[in-house]
């Protein structure tokens, strides 16, 4: 048998602690999948003292990430620190610039610098495994990378946040506020003291640009994806969504169109009777529409301590394995460069509601300004607080108007509704979700 | 950059020619996905004069499988006929026993000859891929062999076969019965001419086997999965599930038990909520419940051309980048054997259909029955046709009966039922149907 693969691992949290674990446990079945053992020789931390639950005699304690990272009886450096920054960007660097492998559940660095470390790892010939970087246990960048490897893929799109698809599922579910889900997420540990990474969507970001790249061949970069998080949504979206047949999710989708790959993350109203639409509370899906094939979608944990650390242990086996895949998929040679998606330009359907402030005049107003844009209503529904008639006048409180248009320009829409704001018939700001269809 | 993968490929039906037909136009992707090219240099079909499509000029016709097997110039030998017997099982051992990698879609070869074929591939080195065999393009032989290598695998279950699904939601969605959907299924292509092979649960006895393997670590044996069809299943049956707030699917089980893996395929009623209820029509999905983590749901085309190259392409790839994974995910000196599960000593809940000559008092008596094998009932249900009390003599016509139990021993639930035969309180036979916890 060849001699075992060494591993080093920086970042012995809930993730870590699990991998050492895990490497132990499972080590007959991980030599009989790999054809080789693997050994956990040395580690690093913050804290050397703090109690982790698992036997950590017999390793070595590397003095910092970056000794760790260029140690020389480490193979394999496993990066589970987090941070786009340093210390995990130059000790990944100098891993790979040292010829050894690296696996890392690290998505903003992915994000920010993937393209430099892959660079390294093609130049030196050392593996960059993330599958834990995106939807933690659930094998989308292998599948991605190797599964579908002679297939095209015209889109990719995914519930990659918990955190968000958590509180849009009780918001839903219970009629509540984003506001009050958020501090139940808080309480229970889904959602961080500060949200706006999650609730902002720069976390399902960093993951789409990730896929982006492994589906079409993008060089992955955060900077070309559009972002709009949740805390617009209110319950009687989630309420109009539910009677026209839809559900509202933060949605992060990457598209190949005519103009180019358009990249976004947005919430978005999916047919109720797609899979995504099934996901619910803190669990994670994708879907891959190949070329000339119906939909694959792959649901599971995004996130977690074991699920992350699985996804890690099957990317060390990988490497053990002597598996050394290009890290996005081609050759960085291959790979073109992605600039931000003109959002005015994106094509589809849109869900829209208004506070019309006189109903019978102002829909006649609405519609015109619609038409005005070339833009085709497919339903209009107003939704009278005392379930009667509109009102003659325009003294009533202001009424909701809920539009769902066909396919049109986002630009069309854009300028429809500022027409619409100019005439002074809707009280305060159109709410605008975007169609995604299945 | 190293010499191209030669590929030779026995069959050439829809999937055959799609594979050519993807090899020649994604080969720039493939290249550099695998870090080498890919190139058909030799083919070998019944007919040589069929329109297929695709262009063959330059490529070589073998005069049969087994001399394109053995060709000097094959390095990965692609059998695509089908069958558990020769010309498959012939050509594949041959170009195994030469040192050839071989890509297969034969499901019903590997249930078979499996551990044979797999031995060949260890003691010669090649590769015996076959993504293709379960699923199509759902990549669930590479999640459960690479994805999950270090995991744990406590239950592996799916709905494997899209005729049987496609049935069962058409008789679900119209209230329609098994004979009516089946020959629909016919006239639409979805079902054979002979379609016990699909209804029987055949089809999805093979493809269990071989993800049982995969999962546990058992040596793939169709032999030792218990096998039950869907045509004893009536539109009564779907109804009472449904308001039960269950669906029923054919499903293949692999499951861990204190008494060994237990594998088997049959009706099984699962909460409408979970995710596996959700697929579908001809669509495929299986569930993968791995050792501390939540479970993992892959969903997606389970047949059809284009669909099942998607993953003889990918199968391809991965032998020319060089992976040379254990087919069945560990050295065949690791599995070990499986004993048929003997369903007497399944443990679950039921659902149970009778129809009661005289309700009052039959109900009495079922219960009795139930309570002498210590069998504790969920919920029972009584169905009068027309809608009113139970007739207060056993006059009337017989009323549905339906149970569900508590977890219990399917060998009590024989015993019960017979001795309810046995008092002749019921007409007909009792409907069984095991309940599948997510």
């Amino acid at each position: 048998m060849v001699a075992p693969l060494k591993v080093g691992i920086a970042g012995l949290g809930t993730v870590g602690a699990e991998v050492v674990r895990l490497i132990e446990t499972q080590a007959r079945v991980l030599a009989g999948r790999s054809g080789r053992g693997i050994r956990v020789v040395a580690v690093t931390a913050r804290s050397k003292a703090k109690k982790r639950g698992v036997d950590l005699r017999g390793v070595e304690w590397a003095k910092d990430p970056l000794a760790l990272a260029t140690h020389p009886e480490v193979d394999c450096f496993v990066e589970l620190m987090g941070g786009a920054g340093d210390p995990a960007l130059a000790a990944v660097e100098a891993a790979l610039n040292a010829g050894k492998s690296v696996v890392t559940a690290n998505k903003a660095l992915l994000a920010k610098h993937g393209i430099k470390l892959a660079k390294a790892a093609e130049k030196h010939g050392g593996a960059l495994n993330f599958e834990a970087a995106v939807g933690a246990a659930i094998p989308v960048i292998k599948t991605l990378r190797e599964g579908l490897a002679g297939t095209g893929v015209n889109r990719v799109y995914g519930i990659l946040n918990g955190t968000c698809n958590y509180i849009l599922t009780r918001m839903e579910q219970e009629g509540l506020s984003f506001a009050e889900c958020l501090k139940d997420a808080q309480r229970l540990g889904y959602a961080e003291a500060d949200p706006s990474f999650d609730v902002d969507g720069h976390d399902t970001a960093q993951k789409l640009a990730i896929l982006a790249s492994l589906a079409f061949g993008t060089k992955v970069a955060q900077s070309a994806v559009y972002v709009e998080g949740i805390s617009s949504i209110a319950p009687e979206d989630l309420r109009a969504a539910a009677d026209l047949g839809y559900r509202v999710k933060l949605l992060g989708v990457a598209v190949r169109t005519a103009k180019g790959i358009e990249q976004r993350v947005h919430p978005t109203m999916v047919p109720k009777s797609s899979s995504i639409a099934q996901v619910m509370g803190v669990t994670n899906a994708v879907t891959i529409d190949g070329e000339g094939i119906p939909p694959i979608t792959l649901v599971g944990p995004g996130a977690g301590g074991a699920a992350t650390a699985s996804a890690v242990v099957a990317d060390i086996a990988d490497v053990a394995r002597g598996i050394r895949a290009n890290p996005f998929g081609r050759p960085i040679s291959h790979l073109h460069d992605t600039t931000k998606a003109p959002m005015e330009r994106h094509e589809g359907g849109y869900y829209i509601r208004l506070l019309a402030r006189d109903f019978p005049g102002t829909a006649a107003a609405i519609a015109t300004r619609l038409a005005e844009q070339k833009i085709s209503i497919e339903s209009i529904v107003q939704r009278h607080p005392n379930g009667g008639a509109a009102p003659a006048t325009g003294k009533a409180a202001p009424v909701p108007v809920i539009l769902i248009t066909y396919a049109t320009h986002e630009d069309a829409v854009r300028r429809a509704l500022a027409a619409v704001q100019r005439d002074k018939v809707i009280s305060g700001r159109p709410q605008v979700i975007r169609i995604e269809k299945n």
